[in-house]
């Protein structure tokens, strides 16, 4: 068995990113580390007086082909692969030294094909195929070899060395398995943008890029283990993008609480890209993945949580709340006054709001950091994916917005001012109720969410007795619908109950007939020519 | 810029998968191309009586390390790397003759660290340098090199080469794209591994699997490109598992009608996944992701259908229907006499099906293979996927499944067993509704099913409105619950409404309240210590 701790005597410096390459080869030189490398990491050592070996000169082999072929030579991958103890008369034999440490990290992929000017020569030169072989190498041996893939990771490794003499067992595995993660991510964004290129006749210049490649490489980070998922008898993880957006969920801080479970994460993100939506200080409560009571208020967050609770007491117990600005101690204390809260999501909070919180300790309250710009509403265009059997739908983000210009007023009636600003409230709202939805809404509140029925008419009954039984006031409310209204009989019934406004897309082959139903109870209705299914 | 057409002249052939490789050696030898090879390839060609050279002799660097290192070679790499035209100087210079062509695939790793008794040593040493170093620089000289990875691509390979006397450009960047590919399914195979891997303390023993390694790197081949995603301003794609699950939807053929919407496959998957789960002939019928009708029938297919369609007409309309038997041409002829269908799935049909579904071009005929074992109800455990912004859930499938065994009666009275198959079949439905759900059945027919709702209570409430507006009778039905009443006002208003008997999950704090409420109106309940929420 190899050693517990792997003495450096030998290390090979070859980075594209050189932060921290000058301490770290000093201080690796300062124990009488043998350093070797390669181009612009041997010239900066060399420019700050540091003494390395060529690899070249290691070899014995120039490097060729403009550095296509430089380190993919048996003395490196030798010195890399070696098995100490077992290898060492052929090491000896032929020469091959071992190399104990190797500081490798690839310029990244993705930067070079972002550039929208990259050409096809460009990405393909800028495939590395020395670096991963070298990576590969010195982590399959990890039982004897130390492998640093990343800057952050110097500190660290140097500390070790300078207290024990060399890096642990331990150590060497953690490296390695980070080190064959980055392979991992490295060779994936090849594949993903190598399978999406489309070329000219000739194949000789790129001619265009998919959105969707001939394979999708995933690469996630486990964030956390849960204790199960969507229900007890499930396993589950929650892990993140390799990079994920700012403002998004998986950036969170949670400030107090239990642990986070499976539906609470799922809900919470309900909340979040619902309540981001909003400009103006919103409250957006969500149970079983759907919002079940949302309101905005001028007032603050305060009146707008009142407002969004008055919708659905019952559905809020157990609930996710989320909110759009940093919640104050009135907020905080009138939330866990009034009822039993599962997670508090805000982008910030006050010192006795959490004060507040704190009094009902297992209340998980999760802080998600503003964007850099502090604008919540920053879209953040990614890939939503939803898994069927041994299948895997994935599809762009739903970044869909409009405004009240977009809106086109197909009825005699225009709506009021009021109106639209409670059309395009109840849109948004819309947008995050699972489909088919309705929303009923009256001054930035909502009054009855009709949520995920089979067919759009049952939709609108559901937010009609929603509203009956909290004894909200449907007459003079508007309505939302995440889709065209396929016949004029959700109109009828929507005059019926009281509705004075409507928004939904349009688009039916029967608009027209929708329309008529609208002009003759008097309403006024918008089209968005956008739809909005949530499923 | 490179030709157009690679002549072949030197091959390196080093395979895992010895399939096809001596009709492929002779092929190339009998067209004057000179053959490299290593270890077991090599050998086996020379048994066939084809004249190899070995690496070794190509290096002039023997294979050492137990072929830890023989390819890693400047000779073989700048054979691979060379560009023709670029860089023949340096490589006659230096005696690097170019290889033209290099056939190789990799051992899966997937299946060495399948095996239970595979050890850390094991794992590691399955670790290939070699053999992804000299595909990444075939892949990336595809210009002037052609690469084959797999067994399956070397009949077109053989047939261009023998046709046009070399492999043309267009065909060799494919080549390159699919090695690349492969790379990163490699790679992606080795990072979920390790970074899912427990040592023991000394770290030189496995101690256990973790089952969401540190790091998830998904890998997924296009099946299709969709007009849009959920709704028009997203574009999409349909994925599936480099090895789908057989008896899976991404498994299916498409015998007739357009093509295939995002939101069809979706809905497709839980009409599948939740007619299969029956043992008896079924129908499922799905509209925006809930099951707006089920039925079970032992008079065959044609009577389910007709059960399920009874649930909810409306929403049947523009549904998605699916068999868990072969359909013959009444149950097709009632359907498209019935009603405007978008999608049908069945394990199979009969001629005169197809002939029926013909009338209606349009409609979505896909027939699913049943798994080897002919067993629809074969559970295939995987993972399933929910994104939340820049964050992924993983939790293993849904794959819990209760039988007439595992009920526990808590209830004065026990359920007849006509009761406990209508409550087992009313569980399956339920399984495959969205939260919070309700199904009321009787016969193995539903008879309302309340989904989505963000209170219990309320859904009770919906599949109670649905069944009296299609004038089903409540009346001696049961009611199946995903997860369990935590309060007895569901039970109540249950007994109101005139069911029956109840299964759901129990465990609620509150149970003994709500068995208290089933025994006050003589009813019978269950418990399956199952909950299934699905949202």
């Amino acid at each position: 068995m190899s050693a517990a701790l792997t003495p450096i005597r030998r290390a090979l410096l070859s980075v594209s990113d050189k932060t921290g390459l000058i301490d770290l080869g000093r201080r690796l030189a300062a124990r009488g580390v043998g350093l070797l490398s390669t181009g612009g990491s041997a010239k900066a050592l060399r420019e700050a007086g540091i003494a390395v070996t060529d690899v070249s000169e290691l070899t014995g082999f120039p490097e060729i082909m403009d550095g296509r072929v430089k380190t993919l030579h048996p003395k490196v991958h030798g010195g890399l692969l070696g098995r100490r103890g077992t290898d060492d008369p052929i090491m000896a034999e032929l020469g091959i030294a071992p190399i104990d440490l190797l500081v490798l990290n690839l310029y990244p992929f993705e930067q070079t094909v972002a550039r929208p000017d990259c050409t096809l020569e460009q990405a393909i030169e800028n495939i590395d195929i020395g670096g991963p072989a070298m990576l590969r190498s010195a982590a399959k041996n990890w039982a004897d070899v130390a492998v640093l893939t990343s800057p952050d990771q110097y500190e660290d490794a140097l500390a070790e060395i300078e207290r024990d003499g060399g890096i642990a067992r331990a150590t060497r595995f953690r490296l390695a398995v980070a080190a064959f993660n980055r392979v991992s991510d490295y060779d994936g964004a090849i594949s993903d943008y190598l399978s999406g290129l489309k070329l000219n006749e000739a194949h000789d210049a790129i001619a265009g890029h998919e959105t969707f490649g001939g394979q999708a490489n995933g690469r996630f980070v486990k964030l956390m283990d849960l204790r199960y998922g969507e229900n007890p008898h499930q396993q589950a993880a929650f892990y993140r993008d390799l990079h994920p957006a700012p403002g998004t969920l998986a950036t969170f801080r949670q400030l107090q609480g239990k642990e986070l479970s499976f539906n609470n994460i799922a809900d919470a993100d309900a909340a979040w890209e619902c309540v981001r939506s909003f400009v103006k200080p919103a409250c957006v409560i969500v149970k079983h993945a759907n919002p079940c009571g949302v309101a905005v208020s001028l007032e603050g967050i305060a009146k707008a949580y009142d407002l969004a609770f008055q919708t659905d007491p019952t559905s809020a117990f157990g609930g996710i709340i989320a909110f759009n600005r940093p919640v104050d101690g009135a907020t905080a204390r009138a939330i866990v006054e009034r009822q039993f809260v599962e997670v508090v999501l805000a982008p910030g909070y006050a010192d006795d709001a959490l004060k507040a919180f704190d009094r009902k300790g297992n209340v998980r309250v999760l802080e998600i950091p503003p964007p850099p710009d502090g604008d919540l509403r920053s879209p953040h265009p990614g890939m939503n994916v939803k898994r069927v059997g041994s299948g895997l739908l994935i599809q762009t983000a739903d970044t869909g917005m409009i405004s009240a210009a977009d809106l086109k007023v197909v009825t005699r009636r225009a709506p009021t001012p009021e109106q639209i600003d409670d059309l395009i409230f109840a849109w948004k709202v819309a947008k995050f109720v699972k489909s088919n939805a309705i929303v009923y809404a009256k001054h930035r509140q909502t009054i009855g969410i009709g949520a995920g029925q089979m067919s759009r008419v049952y939709s609108a009954k559901v937010a009609g007795i929603k509203a009956a039984d909290e004894k909200l006031e449907v007459r003079g409310s508007v309505m939302a619908s995440d889709a065209f209204f396929p016949f004029r009989d959700g109109i009828d019934a929507a005059a019926e109950a009281g509705i004075a406004a409507v928004i939904q897309p349009g688009g039916s082959m029967r608009d027209a007939e929708v329309i008529a139903a609208a002009d003759e109870h008097d309403m006024a209705m918008v089209f968005t020519g956008m739809r909005h299914f949530r499923h």
